[in-house]
């Protein structure tokens, strides 16, 4: 596989140079060690075998390649690192290595300490995330820009109810990753701690707090239900990060010009064609997070798993978890990258307001004619002016005034002020304000 | 399509008879008079005009048909529902309904509304479950089994521990699903409350707290992070009751035959063979489940949404949506049928662990020989003598007694009474009884 | 489940029409019938029981209720039909009815038979769009507009190209779906023809052949490769029209206007703003078409059923396969109707390619000078102009020819005429006409 | 990502070897050469660059490392290596480099190329499989076992029909691969070949076969058919093979025993438990095919691409659909390994047929009754005899001579031999053998 030159580009860099092959032997080294020191603070083995453990283990080399070797024959990577630790023990220690434990409680347990870091960092990023978008908002409390539904001109709002929008899908999943629990596995052969009897709850319990993980109820083998509130968490950041990058890349489009991605040397050029600035950065977030929605519903398909041991289905979450977790913390460093240096050109904003020739402001006129002229009379009136506008290259204000039944009324119950004010965009918007304050408070920034 | 035949098997009958266009339509009503009746408590809108427009509409009949047929131009059922009710209001009326609210808002929190009571009823299913879990858990507490890994049979365990882990997993589903929060919708054209400044998000909460929804911080109409918590809680679910029929399904072949689904009247029966009884409810639950995985990729696909309004995305997510709660309410009556009416053979799960002439011992028995013997001497004999027991006929111990190596160290360091002992799955349950104890607690039954 | 208001508004009202519990009856009635007289021709039944078979049963009235109430105890509804069928028989002819067959032959040969005219319409649907697109690529041969890349103004292209390769989608899509097989089933109990040796497979033979459907090589219970082959053809084909909508949603945004959706009265009106003309028909395409995409996981995460009947897995596949046939059939009827009456603007089309103040023909001009200048300042003074241009509001053209170093090399080796033809967007077409002719040489329209 | 340790586990090895980062960048420069030369011929660039910017460029060890960090500003891998290829040229050569190309034409066709020897590998994979399963149905074409529907004893079969299905399977899944095609891709900026008029289709073609690739209709950018094909069928036969491993897992199993995996040297061993054999090939299988359906979900939902590049959608399908490939190439070699090797235990599958104590035979016992006493009557005894068989541990034809109501028929009606026969599951198998011999003569060995 080209990773480096297909599947790395989306990635953060810095979990990559976190989260590899190595790592994962330390996690797996970090949980075996962990269960003998467990195991003789419950005196089930003799004292002193931990420590000696970890000396002999510590400052050994793994050979990893040796270890992927060795996957063939057993499905998965605990058989062959425990065969190549227990070959790097003296005699005398070599029983008491991996006492207790299933190949699967390894790997379970390795993979949440590898993701742990991960977790963290993907909620460093979604802070960082949110005190960006905090300071847009604020910098934007009042920057009129047209809402658009089906993309089509609709009515104006500001850039920074935007933006709060944004920050409230990105903060409701922070909080859901935050609530994400990463247990330690701990089962033995079939999940119930075969030959220690209830020593082995207290094993589990005491490995949770040893590694840094949450302890579960029970052994989770077959019951997959924190993979899958882990998985759909990632997911969920996915999708906010995906849906602000979609805004971002429709207002940055040419004919739009609202935005533009943070200008950066070569960022976002094209080999051919001086005038683009591509909206890079978007494009890597929709492409990653399209791959996490494929990775997530491998795991959806797998929460099923049969008896005491998934036959594949298990297997078949490695990748797509870890791969979710990475492309997802990619995907938030662009975020991020996006929310700090994005250019907000409110100016253009400001002129496509205009573009309907008024037409969004159909709507508030029409509620100030109605009382005067009749509802339905306010509504073509407020159309027909909007068309002329349009046409004759005139402010929609003008070409309300210049309309027969309105100058017939003017002076008397439609002040020219008022019809003034009902095309004015920057007038008319809504809770744009009050949702962003509540949005800050809400945030807690 | 074929609905009677091909799609409402899997569903709940009481969701069916429920969940249907006509209570779509009440649904849009009761969002549409409760905004006006918070509109009126704000002074928005006259006194006693809430009221008049209840008296108007509440006996309403209306044409379900009409509605349907006045989607195809606007994309959307409220769009032709608005006219209709407008339609049948005196004139005086007619201004003040639906007014500053847009069609997702209709949309979205009558789908809340329909959904509201599914949660229900999903919640009480799952309730149901555990307590039947938590029944068969105590009775099967010393129910002795074998555990299976990759479908092989491993090590002992009891029924109890293993449903149990069911129970956990259907617990957890259950906890997940109470935490998720049907948000009422409301921002109008785009999601600011054009035209009511601040009193917009008073309204909102005003809504909310009228309907029995929960206040969203802001409008979410293109911030689906609530329809993905919903989705994937829902599809988690599934994946927990899945989990369980796959089990039985397992322990229902024929050749394991360790439990059977709960015999009714031509449950299961095959029309050409008198002999099967086919797991039936497994295969519903099943089926539905994979349905719901496929509607939740539905949905997280859908979560990024352009701007103030999906162009399809938002469209796309009705069916799954509601698909998904009903599938999983079916699926999970079937579940709750299971676990109160489960046939569990403990005769034969006895039977079975014999099945390998004691080989799934060999490791107690190697465990109990290695201090003697050494430990490859150990794992040799241990598993010559399942070899024996296998092709003689005879019980795991005779076989051990007679081995040579064992019967030169008998009555010295191998005493007969710890040989029996490690030969007898009964007495190598591990933590099986002390996780059915921990589980009861946690489950709070 | 609220059908009419949240899932019929994307299907096709003519499928509604004739996919329907009834049509399913009427299918497994046909596979029945077929049945028989095959084994009577055959002489294993007697001369004569087929005619009196379906003359008992061609009028018969069957009770659809009670055939999905019937369903549960069996899990499918060949079960109770099968027995309202046989009750409906004179004695003498029960023992002859559904003989030799098992469930899952009546139902997965009654789905290919309910499918069989829905894919006719999809083709007959699919030739619709190529006519209609051809008309458009033949009339917009020479439509000069801009082609974007990431969403950002590129380099010029024709309409009638953008309509070439939609058109080219559509039609892989087409004969893709046109080479699918609906084959019959037919296996008995467990797919080998219990009881009948030979003559089991010559009774699959003759069945397809009275039933209109594919042979298949053998029975193919749980070899479901016909039903993976026809829900991905399906998906493709969805993702063809997706594809044209999404251009098509684009192309009409407020700033773009390039491209229009038919008018029609009240179609993509908006309840509150009058200016509005949303692209109702690609948002339905859309939404149908991300149901499908999720309706079509299901069918690949049950492609793998267990031993000779799935348990769970073939029942998940009925709605998905003919959800995705309907919504397909639904989305093609809205791109049909796109294609027949798109309103194309090539006035704003020709208005947007000025929009980067000539930016977008920087490479041509840029190739034009590079021989004289030398590729870098080229490359500089292309961009300069299209800079000074957008600033001062004058053509490409004119800042051009008003660049200094392009005024001291006038008249040399840079001729006027030259200039003003590497500024020309409807001289730097490439194989856009080329493309379009030899498109339509492949539609063979 | 820990990729030896978790992702390469399910990967061939041959095609980790071939399949890297080197050869993607030697896939691009094979595109770009080719362009070159094409060029060339068409006097498009001056006689004799190809072969000095083959020469220049052909020794050239690119910095793939300086690739890879390139990336990032332009999204892509093309631009970094164009830049680095063109500054390994002489001055001269630079701008005929990459002429009319774009990013995408080069990683499009890139990746084409990439897939080509993958195709080739996996049509000789199933070819291998296809001819070890012939073997397997040759020799088994008389082996009786029992058929299983919802995993339930239903009626015999031999083992023999079944492996035809699994073959039938696979080789429609590998004829439908092996009519995919891998067309090249070259449109230039936009797709329209800009400033090479009709040159640009004519460069199309010359490249597809001068690069051994498919010459598709037009350039294919964003018309995404050719990939979903693809991936679709690579989906399709990960299906085939994850079916054939379902049904081995499952036969596989402690208490059914019929088969095992292909024994090999520690290959299937527990750790810890000495009995075991787990069918660790079946796992990985599983593993990949369940990896292969989620990343299939990636494709189709990124078919539809916006305008003339996709902003993400297309940066999407690299990964899963290289990995897919990749994915399928293990699992099939795995699938061939299984077929070859299989180890199948006839007298066990003997020994099963009669676990239901004969009552699989009671639908053809019941037959052979049903004429003397009647239908009813018919079944009731049969069943009766099969639990008095189940009960007393004698086989069915004893139980059923000894049966009142026979014995009174026995001699007359009911001869002894056809009462044999009617229990004697080896007479019982229909068209297994039929179906063989027409499977075979299909699949052309």
């Amino acid at each position: 596989m080209p990773d480096a030159l297909l599947r790395h580009p989306f990635l953060s860099q810095t979990a990559l140079a976190e989260c590899h092959d190595e790592a994962m032997v330390q996690a797996m080294l970090a949980f075996e060690l962990a269960l003998t020191e467990v195991q003789e603070a419950h005196d089930a083995v003799p004292d002193g075998v931990s420590e000696k453990m970890r000396q002999a283990l510590a400052q050994h080399v793994f050979d990893e390649a040796a270890i992927a070797a060795g996957i063939a024959s057993g499905g998965n990577a605990a058989i062959p690192f425990v065969k190549q630790a227990r070959a790097a023990l003296p005699d005398e220690l070599k029983r008491y290595f991996h006492m207790g434990a299933t190949s699967q409680d390894v790997i379970d347990s390795a993979l949440m300490l590898l993701l742990k870091p991960r977790l963290a960092a993907l909620d460093a990023l979604l802070v960082r995330c949110r005190a960006a978008a905090v300071e847009l908002m604020k910098r934007h409390e009042g920057t009129v820009m047209v809402g658009r539904t089906l993309m089509q001109q609709a009515l104006p709002m500001t850039f920074g109810v935007k933006v709060a929008h944004w920050a409230i899908g990105l903060e409701q999943a922070r909080r859901r990753l935050a609530q994400v629990e990463l247990p330690v596995q701990f089962g033995g052969a079939v999940g119930v701690h075969s030959g220690w009897d209830t020593l082995g709850l207290d094993f589990m319990d005491a490995l949770a707090e040893r590694l840094g993980l949450a302890a579960p109820v029970l052994p989770w083998h077959t019951d997959r239900q924190p993979i899958h509130a882990l998985g759909t968490a990632l997911d969920a950041a996915a999708g906010a990060a995906e849906k602000m990058a979609l805004d971002i890349s429709l207002l940055t489009q040419t004919e739009v010009g609202e935005l533009a991605e943070p200008s950066a040397p070569g960022m976002g050029e094209s080999s051919s064609m001086p005038h683009k600035r591509n909206p890079v950065r978007c494009a890597m977030i929709r492409g990653a997070a399209r791959q996490v929605h494929g990775y997530t519903t491998v795991l959806l398909n797998a929460a099923a798993q049969p008896l005491e041991r998934g036959l594949g289905e298990w297997h078949a979450e490695w990748s797509p978890l870890v791969d979710s977790a990475l492309l997802l913390e990619g995907a938030l460093e662009q975020a991020a990258t996006l929310l700090e240096g994005l250019e907000v050109n409110p100016e253009t904003m400001r002129r496509n307001l205009a573009a309907t020739g008024g037409g969004i402001m159909a709507e508030p006129v029409s509620r100030l004619l109605a009382p005067v002229l009749g509802q339905d009379a306010a509504k073509r009136i407020s159309a027909e002016a909007a068309e002329t506008a349009r046409l004759k290259g005139m402010s929609y204000n003008e070409a309300l005034e210049a309309h027969d039944v309105v100058k017939a009324e003017a002076g008397g119950k439609l002040q020219a002020e008022a019809l003034r004010q009902a095309t004015d965009p920057a007038l008319y918007l809504g809770s744009s304000q009050a949702q962003v304050r509540r949005a800050i408070a809400w945030l807690g920034e």
